[in-house]
């Protein structure tokens, strides 16, 4: 199974100013990919701590997907850092010089040409659907951190990853609690641990208290775990199946 | 300045099922406190995973604060995971037990009753609005993953690690974009190195391109450096404050 993991960067996320909506639809997408996101990570904009993280994620995770930090002021260092967590210089992309002076026309400034550098050895990925080039050094994907560019993104990464074979969700809602429903659940973990199984708790709705989640890469697997476990349930209790 | 970090913890989160609301409602009452949230980490239901973490981000603030997997289902295993962060073995509270037979009564379960678990070691935090316990294993605060227990806890911050000294912030919207406005506002980054000052695009809002907002503990030198930045400004430049 491939693996992924996302590295959020923004003193606005960590101070609560702003709400970070890309680690869901990065995760959302990923699982559309057959992608196990396994980690994420938020820091502040802080070249070291951000370089440190780059190097550490990339080198556990078939691929890194970097939000924020990619504009022109000094709290932008997530292009530099990327540069700096695998040891290479920063040099300018004459494409995206072109692109960015013939975006800004005359009153282009040395601010917008910031914009035009690019770790040494990074790729550039562009679809005619996506113009504006992302760059992706290795196995890191560097995306901005505006949620509506952002999620104009995502949709390379099918291009480029691949996304044959996504997760299959199954779910189960039922009356009893999670404390109740343990045994039960207990024995069908056991027995499909290719499948991974969550319980959790409805706060507030009595008549619906836990939801029981079934998840995996091979549909018929999925489908009996969750069935394994229905068949388990004391007769007439009442459920749900999504 | 006092620190703290975040560990979020489930597969719902990082599968984007379910969306987090837990990190900007610790983010917002920990601006309050006066605390810096430097980190925040989303994981897998692994124990190993989750007792590596908690001992590194412990190490390295002064608060840590957990989020899920204190139920008790085979995917709840952050009791465990914190005990062996430190060390320590689980040992069964004969305080909470009480309250958990008391709350059940006749229908009480082994599985109930695996929810007075805690590590030895730990303190149990309550106050007479919050009387259900919150287990403190040095400097790390287990907390719940479902949001309206999660947030009914915050409070509880406030008495014990205090809440004088809160952070304050000062915002400016205005007609530039980051590239034009770079140069006023790297002057002022220079000129404060005490006061936190950031720079967000606003995406598709033409009259309103950019926000600068200025944080700091000291709410002189915050209004001094929001000041110095309008005064930078060419003269007419449209402009709100906050």
């Amino acid at each position: 199974m491939k693996t992924a993991a996302a590295l959020v960067i923004g003193n606005e996320l960590l101070s609560g100013k702003v709400a970070d909506a890309n680690v869901l639809a990065l995760a959302r997408e990923l699982r559309r990919l057959g992608v196990k996101l396994r980690r994420v990570v938020m820091v502040l904009d802080d070249l070291d701590t951000i370089a440190d993280e780059v190097r550490a994620l990339s080198a556990a995770h078939d691929w890194v997907f970097t939000s924020g930090g990619v504009g022109p002021t000094h709290d932008d260092v997530t292009i530099e850092a990327v540069a700096r967590a695998f040891g290479v210089s920063i040099e300018v992309s004459a494409d995206v010089e072109r692109m960015l002076r013939s975006h800004y026309g005359g009153r282009v400034t040395d601010g917008h040409l910031l914009m035009a550098r690019v770790p040494s050895g990074a790729r550039l990925v562009a679809t005619p659907s996506m113009p504006w080039p992302t760059v992706v050094m290795r196995n890191v994907w560097v995306l901005p951190g505006v949620p509506e560019i952002f999620r104009m993104k995502l949709p390379l990464l099918c291009d480029e990853i691949g996304c044959e074979r996504p997760f299959v969700s199954l779910a189960v809602i039922t009356s009893l609690d999670e404390a109740d429903l343990k045994p039960m659940l207990d024995a069908v973990v056991a027995a499909y641990p290719d499948v991974e199984i969550g319980s959790y708790p409805r706060w507030g709705d009595l008549a619906w208290r836990t939801k029981l989640t079934f998840d995996g890469l091979v549909p018929e697997r999925v489908r009996a775990a969750r069935d394994a476990f229905v068949d388990r349930l004391p007769l007439g209790t009442p459920l749900q199946t999504e």
